[in-house]
């Protein structure tokens, strides 16, 4: 057994300062059982994503029967929310929970894996990942971090966000404080808007004291739970930002590696359940939020104009390429999506859309 | 062990005859391992379908490193397809594969799970599953049949299918020889179809020697396969009788409760991981598929026309009403999915929809 499994919960502090770690019980190690730690980057049980990443660990400790337990720890509590890729990568946390676009800091490219802005919905990025190549870029990216890939969730098409101005033209973004990560967030700013980057728990007090005019957060279903309705006037769509947005679960590579064949695939399988599992819990739980924002809370939801959403689109193509530009690996990526996003799109045109306008006739 | 675990593969023939199975190898039994069969619907490997009841049997095989051993036959290797849910409900053979649909003889319910004309789509009709009460209903409709419940793949929306004859308005349906199981096709029927149920492997023929007008099968990468292009003139969108399709896996209700905890977890993540991996997979082949079919064999890909579309949905509403009429478990499944699909409907229209018209624009 290697020196991880020796990591207990309480000697956490100590091991990730290089200290020695107390001992595994003896029975313990006899039956061949590891402890495994993972830091997300959300509140412990945060609605969705939290609770995404729970039930990976879930389904890792149930169907290894205790072999591999993972125990789930919230942003802070082992490593501060955006060091999650660190300690994994330096093997003192052995699987994280987040979003590629929190790293683009040290592997640009990363930035390209969760969403792109007028890009894939979940269907297409699954197949993408599965199907269509991304699983081994994906995982050339991760392995720079030291890391090991897994899509580890997904929220589905994502909300514009709540904004206290209106959006009529593309002239509106002047100006606008806007809380809006990611690639969406320099389209934005490329459009003329003042970006800030603001974390979740500080976002209502934000809106509410006119520090910012606009935030995007996720869906119906999170964006209830932030009580964003008591602070903006409307709530716009679609989420041209984020189409999708992958969810990802990372694993220290050598953590992975040493692990026996069989925990190797309950992982692997975990990740992929839990990546359809995310988007169920999001989408049913979105369905009943959405209606109780327009029932109870009388919400102003409205679309983006055309023009604009066009505007944005042209935009986006641009500031992407050009965010690309200087990034062999980030180029890659972007080649690999447009090209499959080509395909997808003619198909899912005639599949999922066409299905879905005929059934709102 | 129970007398399940001893039957081996070479046996079951004397196995399902109430024959004595051979003995299991005694340091098998002594390692606990376990062999299941898995009987399909399917011919071995078929794409997509067969490829996805093989997926599952190797997250299990793999995950459990093989203490969970699943063996996969196709159609008539084990017993004819749709004796499927008898062999595994009498527990002769443990697990299925295979679509609800095919099950109606024996539990009317189970027609309303696979798929409703005009209702949910993958992403929804998992989000029920899921997080909508999905799981219990289905499990109250299966264990009828003396079997647990899995969703064990989506196609994603099929196609509307091949067509020799034109639809201009509802009554080109019309004494139409139309091949389409289901609720669809009933539909069908009550729009003045000749509606006729044909095994995959003699459809290409029948459409070539006329003997039907038109086929519904699946999307673009399975019809490809099968090589209806060489048969038909036009190809038509979407697939109103199929917005989604569940495959199901269903496993001797005994068989699975006598698994050990972690055994269990391996089979329904393996299920829930298998779900999002076929519609990954027939997402990303059709694709491609579609772009050949346009391409190198010039298909005339057409959107069946507006007002057939609203026709034929406010018929469907009537049909499956009158189908579910009779029957209280089918009421019960039929009312657990309209309520879901009121709110999802909603949200899907200001989240997925309303993006995919963006990308578009």
């Amino acid at each position: 057994m290697k020196r991880r499994d020796f990591i207990k919960t309480a000697a956490f502090a100590g091991a990730l300062a290089g200290g020695t770690a107390a001992a595994f019980p003896a029975p313990a190690i006899a039956k061949g059982l590891r402890k495994w730690n993972m830091t997300t980057t959300w509140p412990k049980n945060f609605p969705g994503l939290g609770t995404g990443a729970a039930k990976i660990a879930e389904f890792i400790t149930k169907a290894s029967d205790g072999r591999l337990s993972v125990d789930v720890y919230g942003a802070g509590e082992l490593v501060p929310a955006f060091d999650a890729i660190d300690a994994v990568g330096n093997g003192s946390v052995e699987m994280g929970h987040g979003a590629s676009y929190y790293w683009k800091g040290k592997t640009p490219a990363a930035q390209f894996i969760s969403s792109i802005p007028f890009g894939l919905v979940a269907q297409e990025q699954n197949a993408w990942i599965y199907y269509g190549g991304g699983q081994a870029l994906c995982d050339e990216v991760y392995a720079t971090m030291g890391c090991k890939f897994f899509s580890g969730g997904n929220s589905g098409t994502q909300m514009g966000g709540w904004y206290n101005r209106e959006i009529n033209s593309i002239a509106d973004y002047k100006g606008l404080k806007l809380r809006m990560p990611g690639l969406g967030g320099e389209v934005a700013r490329a459009a003329g808007a003042t970006v800030v980057n603001i974390p979740g728990g500080e976002l209502l007090t934000s809106m509410q004291s006119g520090t910012i005019d606009a935030l995007e957060w996720v869906g119906p279903y999170n964006d209830l739970a932030f009580g964003f309705h008591k602070a903006a006037k409307y709530y716009y769509y679609p989420g041209w930002h984020e189409p999708n947005a992958i969810l990802d679960c990372f694993v220290n590579l050598k953590a992975f590696g040493e692990l026996p064949a069989d925990l190797q695939e309950i992982v692997t399988i975990a990740c992929q359940a839990a990546t359809v599992n995310m988007t169920s819990e999001m989408a049913a739980r979105s369905g009943s939020a959405l209606a109780r924002l327009r029932g109870e809370f009388k919400v102003d939801v409205r679309p983006f104009p055309r023009e604009v959403l066009k505007e944005l689109k042209t935009l986006s193509r641009k500031v992407i390429n050009d965010i690309a530009a200087g990034d062999a690996l980030s180029q890659k990526i972007l080649a690999s999506l447009e090209k499959f996003q080509k395909e997808q799109m003619d198909y899912t045109d005639i599949a999922e859309r066409a299905m879905l306008d005929a059934r709102a006739l």
